[in-house]
C-alpha cells in the first residue's frame, strides 16, 4: 500500500525554482541538483531540499510545470515519411535520433509530441503547430516535402527541419555536409584501387541528392566515371534496399565498389554481395553513411561516413527554441567523418 | 515555388471518413486505404479519393483530425527512469520499444507525447494526464514507482504499463513472463555445464526481481546454489555494467556462466571478460535477455531470452485504448523464447 501522502489536486503554484533555493538557503544550482539526486550534494541536504520542494508545493516534472505558463511545454517532432512505401519509425537511424532528441528536449524541460507524416496533404505542416499544445516542430527529414515546409515557414511558424540546405530556403536546417559526405566516402573508395563504383539510394531525397553529389565529384576529380547503370535508387528501409543490389547483381552488373547512402542500406549491400558469392572488403569494398550503433558490429565492421546525430539533435532543440523566441534562428551544417573499419 | 493551393487556414470540417466514402460511392475501407497510397486500390481511384477528399476539407492528419473531438488524439508514454543514475532515452532497449510504440500508436490515428520521469514527486503520475492534452498514460517499465502507479490508477486515469504482475496491482501490465525467462535462460547454462553462474541486474526492480527468481528456481531445480557473492546488482547502462563485472572480475569471484537481466548488460560483460583473457563461450557461457538487434551481431553472437517488443507494444495501445473507452482492460503477459547463438 501507497500511503496517501501530501493530496495535489489544487493546481500548481506558480513557485519557480528560485524560491525554493531561497527557502532553503542555497543556490539555485544546488536546488536543481537535489532535485535531480545529484551524489555532489550531501544526501541530507538532499533530502531536506525535497522534502520542502514538496512541502512548498514546487512541481518538478515538466508536462505539469509548463501548465503554468502560456506555452505549452511541448515540441512537436515530426517524421516525414512521404517518400517511403513502408512508413515504419522502427529503423536504426530514425530511432537514434528519436532517442536523442527526446533527450535533449528533455534536458531543456520540454515534452516531445511525436508525428508521423505518411500521406502528403496541403497544410500540414502548418496543422503541426497548435496554439497550447506545441510550442514549436523539429522535422526529422525534408522528405519529398520541401514546398511545403517552406510555405509554412513564411507563415512564422517556430520550426525546423533535419536535413540539408536547398535553394530558397526560408527555414533554419540542422545536417551534415552531405556533399563533403559522399565525397569522403567515395575518395577512400577510389584509394584502394576500386574503379566501378556503385552509389545505392534515392538520389530525389534532398540529403541523398548531396551524397551523390559529393560521389560524383570524387569520381570526376579521379578520371572515373559515374556509370548510369551503377546507381540504384535503394529506399532506407533494409528489406528493400536488400532486393535493389539483388537485382543489380542478378542483372550482370560489374562492379568493385559501393557508395551506399546509409548504413542500413551498406549492411544489406553487403549481404546479398557475400550471399552471391562475392566477398567484402576483397572483391567488393562497401562504405556507409551514418554510423549506427550496428556499424561497428556489422561482419565486416562497416567502414561509414559519420553523422553527429547526438550534437545535431542538440543542436535541432536550441535552433528551434531560439525560433520560438523570435531569435534568428541559423542553420548548423555538421562537418561528417570517415570512420575506417574493415568493410572498406 | 510551390504553388499555393487550397489555404485551410478555416477551422478543420466535422467530415468523417464515412462522409468522404458516401462522396466517393466507395467503402470506408477503401476512403481510408487509398488515402495511406495502399497499392491496393487503382491509382485512378486513390487519386480521384484523394482529390475529392482535399476539395471537401477532409483532413487526414491525426494531429489536426484530432481537434474535430472532444478527444486529444495524443497518447502520454512515459518513461520512469528515477532509479536510474543516467536517465537516458538513448539506450537500444528504449529506443526499440519508443519506436514499435510510435508505429502502434500512428496505426491507430495517435500521436505520442513522450515525458522522461527523471525524479519522484508525489502524484507525477496522475498529473501525465492533462484534459485535452492526453487521452491515457503508457509507462515504460515501472521503475522503483509501483506505489506511485497504484495510486494514480485508483483515480481512474485510463493507464498502463510495460512491466511484470506486482501484489495488489490496479492496473493493466503488458510484459514478458520474467520469471519463466529468467528460468529458460539459466537452465541452458546448466545444461551446457555450467555451476557457478552469475546473475546481473537490479532485483529491486520488479521486472529484473522476477528474472532473478527464475535463475534462482532453476539452479534449485538443478540442486546448485545461488551464490550470493555471484549477485551483482548491475544497472541497465553499458559503462555501468561493464564497470560491475569488471569489479566482479577484479575481486578474484570464481563463475563460468552468466546470467544477464539484458542483453545491454550481457554485451558489457563479454567485453569485461574477454579484456580479462577469458573466452566467451569456452571459459565462460553468456546468456542475455531482450533480443534487441544487437544481439546477433554481438561477438560472439548472443543467445539470449527473446521478448516480444513489437507484439508488446500493439498490446500496450490496445490496453490503453481498451481502457479510455471505459472498457474492462487486462494484463498480458507474452512468453519468452531462448534464442539460442553463440555465446552460451
Amino acid at each position: 500500500m501507497n500511503p496517501p501522502r501530501r493530496r495535489t489536486s489544487q493546481p500548481p503554484t506558480n513557485l519557480q525554482m528560485s524560491d525554493i533555493a531561497r527557502l532553503a538557503g542555497v543556490s539555485e544550482s544546488t536546488v536543481s541538483r537535489a532535485l535531480k539526486d545529484s551524489p555532489l550534494i550531501a544526501a541530507s541536504t538532499r533530502e531536506r531540499i525535497r522534502r520542502l520542494a514538496e512541502e512548498a508545493g514546487y512541481v518538478v516534472n515538466p508536462v505539469a510545470s509548463s501548465l503554468r505558463s502560456r506555452q505549452s511545454g511541448v515540441i512537436t517532432v515530426a517524421v516525414p515519411l512521404v517518400h517511403a512505401r513502408e512508413p515504419h519509425l522502427f529503423d536504426p537511424f530514425m530511432m537514434t535520433m528519436l532517442a536523442h532528441l527526446a533527450d535533449a528536449l528533455g534536458d531543456r524541460g520540454y515534452n516531445m509530441l511525436l508525428a508521423k507524416i505518411a500521406v502528403h496533404q496541403d497544410g500540414w505542416v502548418r496543422r503541426l503547430q497548435q496554439p497550447g499544445r506545441s510550442d514549436g516542430v523539429i522535422l526529422i527529414g525534408q522528405s519529398s516535402e520541401h514546398a511545403a515546409i517552406n510555405e509554412a515557414a513564411r507563415t512564422g511558424i517556430p520550426l525546423t527541419a533535419w536535413g540539408t540546405r536547398m535553394p530558397a530556403q526560408k527555414y533554419p536546417v540542422v545536417g551534415t555536409d552531405n556533399r563533403l559526405g559522399g565525397q569522403l566516402g567515395t575518395e577512400h573508395l577510389i584509394r584502394h584501387g576500386r574503379r566501378r563504383i556503385a552509389f545505392l539510394g534515392d538520389e530525389r531525397l534532398p540529403e541523398v541528392a548531396h551524397r551523390h553529389d559529393g560521389y560524383r565529384q570524387a569520381l570526376r576529380a579521379a578520371g572515373l566515371k559515374a556509370h548510369p547503370d551503377l546507381l540504384v535508387r535503394s529506399p532506407f528501409s533494409s528489406g528493400d534496399a536488400y532486393a535493389s543490389v539483388r537485382a543489380l547483381i542478378d542483372g550482370g552488373a560489374d562492379f568493385d565498389g559501393v557508395m551506399a547512402a546509409s548504413d542500413v542500406i551498406a549492411i544489406s549491400a553487403i549481404r546479398a554481395i557475400t550471399e552471391s558469392g562475392r566477398r567484402v572488403p576483397q572483391d567488393v569494398s562497401v562504405v556507409g553513411f551514418d554510423d549506427i550503433l550496428l556499424a561497428e558490429h556489422a561482419h565486416p565492421p562497416l567502414t561509414t561516413v559519420r553523422q553527429e546525430l547526438a550534437q545535431g539533435a542538440v543542436k535541432l532543440v536550441d535552433t528551434v527554441i531560439a525560433a520560438i523566441r523570435g531569435e534568428q534562428a541559423e542553420s548548423t551544417i555538421l562537418p561528417p567523418t570517415l570512420i575506417v573499419r574493415a568493410s572498406a
